[in-house]
């Protein structure tokens, strides 16, 4: 009996352009001198291990091009001298994502690709395919940079026949003119031989519940080619993108492994003998857009509300924002964090969720900065929060600093700073403040706004708006509350309870409450996601029975409130569409 | 004899979705009722005309797709009621830019082309031509939004043989996988019948001397093509973006004609006569690479400097930077502008242009704020300057507040407010006051810094960065001298001579110079072109004869200020690669 198959996931987390750290990683794992041997079979890395992803521009800058060319060559050589084969003579080799570069005569690419290479013990890294489907949609901008493979492709490794794919070609849909899927269906028609296995280098971008989908699609897929199919995704969180991991296997509808979530992981799975192959279905195929898009496919009058998030959906954006916090901050070289505590609800989430988040060694602080129109109860909550997270408090009171502001704005400019630009200037006092206190002892400011407010421009640029990264940018208000009860309920009464019940307010004047503003966050909530995601226009937003006139005024006011999200630091993406770097609005446009 | 045959050049300027002037702008020009009869021929109008351009996401939102798609409707109505045939039998036809949109069963839009309407009276418009090359790279996301035409086309309209072309056409390049020059020219050759004249119709975005490379490569394609080439050109400033008209005709080499940049424009132009055709030419192809890619094709020792400008480039940037000065204002509904004047050189050059750009009704304040690091020659300079330009001066002194935030700062959080944090926080008062005015008045707030130093991140964020738009954002320092004098040679001493004299300085602490921090400019500005355009390795710099060191220094000042950038303002584009929405690179990244 021979020794079972195994095909080997490699769920890595490596910095963009971190070479160094790569070619650690190949050299721990596949090196001369391990004291045990790399396991046999065929080792599957993440769509462009070899570089990071995404690198938008840094693949065309040419310090970045020199040093992956020369981390290539030095990766090249070290497989001629030290990459050995397996003293048993089982199969070995590594299918790693990487960039492909042509350049031209004054040696600057003229064409790049996002490829899959494989190694094998004592030779150069082996060119095997290019990625057909480039995603140029939303936060996407592979046609920017990245040339499309011609055809698809299949690879004889272990007497093994591989069907290949990148990521996106797995997802063919109308926004592509080719499908990969079908291409590779032909082939195996045409050449009466099975699959051995479909393999997938991923870097797919988080939303809350995708996983699910890229399951869902894998197992099409398998149906479709007959094969069992692994998929090996990225980890990382890049500014605002998250890669989850959560590689897999499935072989028809059965998962055969699934790595964990937001982590690094290795997977090693055996495949399932050729009798095990799911025989060719006539499954339903899911398109991209019935999976990912949104679509209004229900009845109107089941839109006017949010989907609610699941206790699975809370643990996941839980988890995500902890991991996407902690990426920004190791990154860009933080230990300590920052957060402007309000006693209301949006900044002690945020406080809550950096807490969660803590590794050994770092440090949380927060700072409460009552004006004139603090009520004693914010000061009595914010309190019980810090207090209750065990971080430290500062409380620099902006009221004596605000009079001083208002005193010389009125002397100097011979007119009286009031109303909203009186109202700014507290918001923007709590802004420099925080900075003072972060550029004092180096700490990363978290932002507190969430996706309403930003929506609506309910907040004020260079004040409450500050910020090195959002956490609750893609969270409507009424899923914030979502997200409180949730940690409540799962790790314990970390938010005071009032802190959720009491009503929203900006504390900027007497007696100040969001409703006064803007309409109910029941209604405004649905009404935001109707626009920016289901794209629908006033007149279908009113079918589903929400008020025409907080319909107009929320459009108004999203429209009016362009150039405030153009200043606004990067939100962690937790949603198919969200405002951060795939939303593309100008801000000069006619305003109905 | 027959009268002479006339091509006409809309050079328009509409906001983006105001279908309502636009639609006025069709009724006014070609109505029944009008007191003279519109003119004859062909009249040419931008690429997406009808629409506006650049939409970016708003074409995918159903407001937006409804309110065009009712436009529409309307235009057709109008032809079909209003637009009469001329009285003399002469022939009239509207060649309008426009989107072909294509749904799909749920209405959604499954394509959408960038197209040419054809718009006779009595008729509906027609559909004759979709782009072909969508230009997909720096601040480009055609291929985002748009699918391309499938080939090229030609018309017969008034029993001439017309070549269509949408901007971008006309510039194939390796970036592009066909070309319609090369496809209309196969066309003519193979049915042996000339065209009786080209028209493309385009919005090019501006950067400086591009009108020259335009007519450059259209002399070229009247070459290919044997025919007169008509080109017109959107006027309009969308954000960051300027579209400067600048439209034109060519025959071979010779100008047939030429409208004026920044402005709207008519160019009625006659069709020179079969015998006047320039016969099909060998002539050098450009390339869009060769005319526009910044490359290195002189010797290294002659890229250690900036190219200077000439006095028309410099003529042309104080037209291109008021004219988007103005776009912006009046398109968010400012008629109020403020600058923060320092006595120094970027903020005066700023409040200049600020003041050249007034139109009538329209005002200009400018705040002054010293610190107790502000000299009283900066004080003598800024209110020369504002008294000069006959604008007032706010002064409002920031030492008390300074102070006052220290001691609070000290007070609350047991510790000393020193160092940066102390700079800091002086420049961030500066931006909260100069926002407080902003928020009582109404003004629109300059932003004052250069391109310099946002490369390497010399400013504070929510400091001296804040503003609503960048004027010198695509300017390196040494630039903005060479803009200053060019100012004062031309305009007269608006800007005081010392002001251009002195050694630049952010005055955050006692006798501090940029050149405390930074490599001088004359030094650091070519290193930053050679890696932001030139896209240069450490050693091509290096073998430029720059100083290893401050290479070095500046690249990873570079790298790490890449988050002040993601939360700045729009910047007024000048060159072909400029920070803002054309530039894309990760925050999160290994840093060298």
């Amino acid at each position: 009996m021979t020794a079972p198959f195994q095909i080997h996931l490699h769920q890595t987390h490596h910095p963009i352009g971190d070479f160094e750290s790569i070619f650690t990683y190949i050299k721990d794992n596949f090196g001369a001198n391990r004291s045990v041997a790399p396991l046999a079979g065929p080792h599957i890395f993440p769509e462009l291990f070899l570089t990071g992803y995404p690198l938008l521009d840094l693949c065309l800058q040419r310090p970045f091009i020199e040093r992956y060319l020369n981390f290539i060559e030095q990766l090249n050589n070290w497989s001629q001298q030290e990459f050995q084969p397996l003293k048993s003579g089982a199969p070995l080799g590594l299918f790693l994502g990487g960039l492909q570069y042509t350049f031209d005569a004054q040696n600057y690419p003229a064409k790049i690709e996002n490829a899959i290479f494989l190694l094998v013990p004592g030779m150069p890294l082996k060119h095997v395919y290019s990625k057909m489907l480039l995603p140029n949609y939303d936060i996407f901008d592979e046609k920017k940079y990245f040339s499309p493979g011609s055809s698809v492709a299949t690879i004889t490794f272990a007497e093994k026949n591989i069907a290949l794919m990148i990521c996106e070609d797995m997802w063919p849909s109308t926004l592509h003119t080719c499908n990969p899927v079908h291409d590779l269906q032909q082939i195996m028609l045409r050449e009466k031989r099975p699959f051995d296995f479909v393999i997938n280098l991923s870097a797919s971008p988080y939303h809350v519940g995708k996983l699910g989908k890229r399951l869902e699609r894998a197992k099409e897929i398998s149906h479709t080619l007959a094969a069992p199919f692994f998929y090996c995704n990225r980890v990382g969180g890049e500014d605002e993108i998250l890669f989850d991991g959560g590689s897999f296997a499935v072989n028809g509808e059965k998962v055969l492994g699934l790595a964990s979530q937001f982590t690094t992981d290795l997977l090693s799975l055996e495949l399932p003998g050729p009798g095990q192959y799911h025989p060719p279905g006539e499954k339903t195929v899911n398109t991209w857009e019935s999976l990912f898009e949104p679509r209004i496919k229900t009845a109107p009058a089941t839109m006017a509300r949010l989907r609610e998030f699941s206790p699975s959906d809370c643990e996941e954006i839980v988890k995500g924002l902890c991991f996407g916090l902690q990426e920004y901050a190791v990154k860009t070289g933080h230990r300590k964090f920052l957060v402007a505590i309000s006693g209301g609800l949006d900044s002690s989430l945020v406080a809550v969720l950096a807490k969660l988040s803590l590794a050994p060694g770092q440090v949380l602080e927060s700072i409460f900065m009552p004006s004139q129109f603090t009520s004693s109860l914010s000061y009595t909550l914010a309190s019980q929060l810090a207090r209750g997270l065990e971080i430290k408090m500062h409380t620099l009171p902006i009221k004596f600093l605000h009079s001083t502001v208002r005193n010389a704005y009125n002397d100097n400019c011979g007119e009286e700073l009031n109303g909203l630009a009186d109202e700014n200037v507290q918001s923007r006092l709590r802004g420099l403040l925080l900075y003072a206190k972060s550029n004092r002892g180096g700490f990363l400011v978290l932002n507190t706004s969430n996706k309403s407010e930003l929506a609506v421009g309910y907040s004020t640029i260079y004040g409450d708006s500050v910020g090195a990264l959002a956490l609750l940018g893609d969270l409507y208000k009424t899923e914030v509350f979502q997200l409180a009860r949730y940690i409540n309920h799962k790790y314990g009464p970390m938010i005071p309870e009032e802190i959720i019940s009491r009503p929203p307010t900006a504390e900027l004047r007497k007696d100040q409450k969001d409703s006064d503003s803007l309409p109910p966050y029941e209604r405004l909530d649905p009404i935001l996601e109707g626009i920016l995601s289901y794209r629908l226009s006033l007149s279908d937003l009113s079918k589903m029975g929400l008020p025409q006139e907080e319909i107009e005024r929320t459009y108004r006011l999203y429209l009016n409130s362009e150039y405030k999200r153009k200043q606004f630091s990067p939100i962690i993406k937790l949603k198919p569409k969200s405002f951060g770097f795939g939303y593309r609005v100008p801000i000069c446009k006619k305003m109905i």
